[in-house]
């Protein structure tokens, strides 16, 4: 069924609510004999972590991740890896008004009208904060990524939010960890957090677009028709909190080109096929290419503004709402940790089908 | 794994090669006791046949459903539905010089390389005559969706075609039927076959624009976190054939706008919750408000195109390929019918996934 | 879901009732380039095929298998292969009579009771008809074995049968081929016959032990905790119809012994551990050894006999049940090749798991 | 792919090594507004719990289980349960000496073929312990059940043990809770108890036969072809540790049987059909009849005995392996809480698929 369960041959089910004991990720599928612990996930819950500077919410988190099983001296054994992450700092009594009111743009509605109840405290289930357990189980993918395929790596930045847009003439790889918004142009920085900041005052939010790359992903990964790898990397980012859409390559953009602008020539190279261009974003009926694997998605603007916003109660009654508590201004800067950890599993879950159906490397030869 | 399954408890398993003898969808979950025959399904085959006018692939073929299993005397008996269509106008021919030679753009060279053979006869499994076999299963789902849903409407049509864009100002439900690119605004008809025509002239292809409406979907629909209603549609619309980017509601324009625009406004109606607008698309938390469900898809310009490209052989030699054959200009025609039949199978999916675990109707009231 | 599906990597749903127009089976995630072809899947048909001697029901059917999709110039190409086999002889009339009456000991009622109709015509969907479809999804299982595990050998054969019981002291195994029972002491057969005939004519059918041995199973296949190898063998025979117990090894009989007797005592031999005995019927902690591995189970009588039984009709109103029609005496004859066939699928989808979480053999050493 | 999942709709991951910090069950597909909390659950494990009398191995664990996730105010909110067991007494010095050695019988061999490493501490992830988390589990699906099937009731108990076997003619099934072989004849107990301690003191094991009944089933669970209500029991059962055989109603013994003894005869009762006889153990096609149904399995002896045995080190050198630490002389004792768990889980995912797919309640009529 899989509802709360992504992925095929490694997989991993979320549990866990914003402002319950605890949440994580339950891994099944790693393969043995990684090496993996602790610090080396928490690298990556560290740059989701919220509250490390004022661009995100002011929540004071360690997400601190514990490996309860599947690891033995350091090195995984085959058998289920399960991530806990416990919640410290929960203040229930910020989101204690909002019990009986359904927030506009937010999932309380909808939780109420299938379930006939919902965890209210901080967003429950619907909570960003679900995200921290992906990114523990990306950490894991990451690290057997790491051990099979050499050199690859997987890298997400921001591209636009709101009025700012990323200039590409401008891309530097090199520069997307090193400012707050992950963006692979660090002079741009300072006048997109003085953007962030004038809607934050504004008592607003904004959207965002994210980018995501994978470097290396060798050719031969994905399946049809249903299984492909780029109907997978959409579920992994369409299932992200606030994402309302996602493009692989030319994207939405294909639309308006014609076929022989579109078409990715081919020439011989000196280890395989090369390409005059990439609209394809590394992906041809499902199947990787051996190029980029490009995924682009827009993150809609947080609901949880301090802007009155008209709504209903519970009893039908209407009711303007104002959502205090710490929220960030705009979700797409902390979504890209958590894409890249998506992508990571994607791949590495794509890897071991190829591995398993066809077996270790790419089956057909060319030249 | 469902590498060319789809769907949870409504599931379809599509077989089958452009140029083999028969191609289909085996349904499984289907529930029992519904009217369906042939003739119902064959109305919405004929929706996607080829070669009805000059817009699509001069390929002949009546694409005609053969019920197989699951159906007795009329009704469906919960076992498995197998829908067979024969493949009639096959021309293996138009194909064979190119069966070692890559088409940029196109699957040829990730079939390849993933299984190291492939059927080349008509693109094989990678070719868009694997949607037939969707179109189908959908048509099941529709039967079964008007026996459980009373009122419940899905309609897809193209909102761009290149430079083409519908102006929304002229959005008409009932035209889109009545013109070969089921535009809701049928007087812009014309001009789009013109500017295809001249495409085709110029031997080439152009990308579209399609969007899919469900109107009347009950609220509650959709589970977090995985398996999601927008997940769910985002993977189903990714998994059609040169589609790039997938959108629900506001999509990739949700980026540009604030918390406070974004927002849909909540009102209390005579028989419900009322919304001031649909940014959303019909969907919070992975989960249906009752709103129309709108989703949004770009699909790249048809790869077999008339216009030479360099492109290499299967021994690392380079070519110019010119694709011969019957190819549509624009494949974002008939990609209508087979996105409203995956829109159908979601939605139905989920129906019965959420009657599994809540039970019949909302659960929550309001008011 | 998996209601009509069967495997994990290499999976085969099966469709079609007894009287319709055709059944078979859609195979997904069977390896590329593996040689194939009708023939080679038509022998295990005809092993198992209807009204080849006296012993078997009298229904003619050629039960001829064609494949529709998947492969390409006699190779497997990774992609869904489609196996259908018509039916011929289907004498509806001989069924009609009951189609209101429920058959003691049979699906009629049940399928009734759930699904509020049920195909009629020779028990429709329960009909062991559907293992015609297992068979030839376990030939594509076969030929794959044949080239990733050399050596590897499949063999079932009835091992009791009402009062008749094998004489374990004159087991052969190159007679199992030799006579109609399966049995490996060919010498026993014509008792057996004349025993089966006498039932026959006494107007009853009778329960069988079948047993099926897997020789030269890699070591390692098989995972904790619910894709156990053994588990997932017992699914597969539990769900042959008519089947009423599984058992691995030493089965029941593991309850009388003490752990002293039971524990296969481990050696260092030429090419790896070799061990005492086979209680464990090649399987521990559900993974194999690299033994024999050892299944067997038990199939109830026909329930369709010719001796009157007491019964209801749709209306509930009493009635004396006696089935005309051409029935098996003992299924647990023919029960025989589908049993090998569930084997070799079990087994390649374990050695498809295996090699995509794990990799390629063994990962552990011995000495 | 559900290697370390079980079931459909309602399903559960378990995770964790017998010596870790923890181990536990995800639980997703619980339906929503179910009472529950931890003594519920801890109330079976109770049941389960080790070193309660002399009969069960000695480990001390309190096995408080605690819910960590989906549980709101007492109420389940249909988001994944985490059901969490703290290990308490784990003394790994116990078992540090054998863990380069293999045990006959014991999955060290196959662990380590498999995976190459194994966590050795009390067995890691093949321990019995695991089967803690089931229990866990299996509560939530009781106190769904309690609140969805009114007056269904499952209880396991033991047939035979060894030499020794249950008089059906003394059958008492108020007997059960009251002695510490859940025997449904009290009076038989102490001749049970010294048969097992004198076993112990041989330094000894031995297997036993457990039973499981549920009464109360609705007619109309389960489904063909794969996914039948005795297929996932068969598996469920087949899946605990050291089971070797599994049968539904008649079981082995239906191979001795005539079609006219194993006939159960139909009636029309004041409430719907009954049966002169439940030969079938209350499943026919699959599917459930409404009688009870029936489950017996076998487990073999425990492999941990302290009379020696022969095996191989890692090495591949000969060894005399004594298995001392602290384990249950008859593993079936034990296993009966754990059965039931599993018999909860299968019936309401057949409860909730049934209603996905067909509605509430049976669909067909009779009378």
């Amino acid at each position: 069924m899989s509802l709360n369960t992504f992925g095929h041959l490694f997989r991993f089910t979320t549990w866990g609510e914003s402002h319950g004991p605890a949440l994580g990720a339950t891994v099944d599928g790693c393969p043995p004999g990684v090496t993996i612990d602790e610090a080396m996930l928490q690298q990556w819950l560290d740059k989701r972590r919220p509250g490390q500077n004022r661009n995100t919410t002011q929540r004071q988190e360690p997400d601190a991740v514990r490996i309860l099983s599947g690891v033995y001296e350091g090195q995984t054994t085959g058998t289920p890896i399960q991530l806990m992450i416990e919640n410290t700092d929960q203040r229930s009594r910020d989101y204690g008004e909002i019990a009986r009111t359904f927030r506009p743009g937010h999932a309380d509605i909808t939780y109420h009208l299938k379930y006939g109840l919902r965890d209210p405290r901080g967003g429950g289930r619907s909570s960003a904060r679900e995200t921290a357990a992906r990114v523990a189980a990306g950490g894991v993918a990451r690290a057997v990524l790491g051990a099979l395929v050499p050199g690859l790596e997987i890298k997400g930045y921001m591209v636009a939010m709101g009025e700012m847009e990323l200039d590409r003439a401008r891309f530097d790889w090199d520069a997307i960890d090193r400012n707050d918004f992950w963006l692979p142009d660090a002079a741009a920085a300072p006048a997109w957090e003085d953007y962030l900041q004038s809607l934050r005052k504004a008592h607003d939010s904004v959207g965002a677009v994210v980018e995501v790359v994978a470097r290396g992903v060798p050719a031969g990964l994905g399946a049809p028709v249903y299984g492909k790898l780029d109907t997978d990397l959409a579920a992994a980012m369409m299932s992200i909190n606030a994402v309302k859409g996602v493009e692989i390559g030319e994207g939405m953009a294909a639309a308006r080109l014609t076929g022989s602008a579109n078409a990715d020539e081919i020439f011989m190279g000196e280890n395989g096929p090369e390409y005059g261009s990439n609209h394809a974003g590394g992906i041809l009926g499902g199947i990787s290419t051996g190029q980029d694997v490009v995924v682009r998605f827009a993150v809609k603007p947080t609901s949880s503004i301090l802007t009155p916003r008209r709504s209903i109660t519970i009893d039908g009654q209407p009711i303007e709402v104002v959502t205090k508590g710490r929220h960030d201004p705009c979700v797409g800067i902390r979504a890209v940790p958590v894409a890249e950890a998506m992508m990571a599993c994607v791949i590495l879950d794509h890897l071991l089908l190829h591995r398993g159906q066809v077996g270790d490397g790419p089956r057909g030869r060319i030249g």
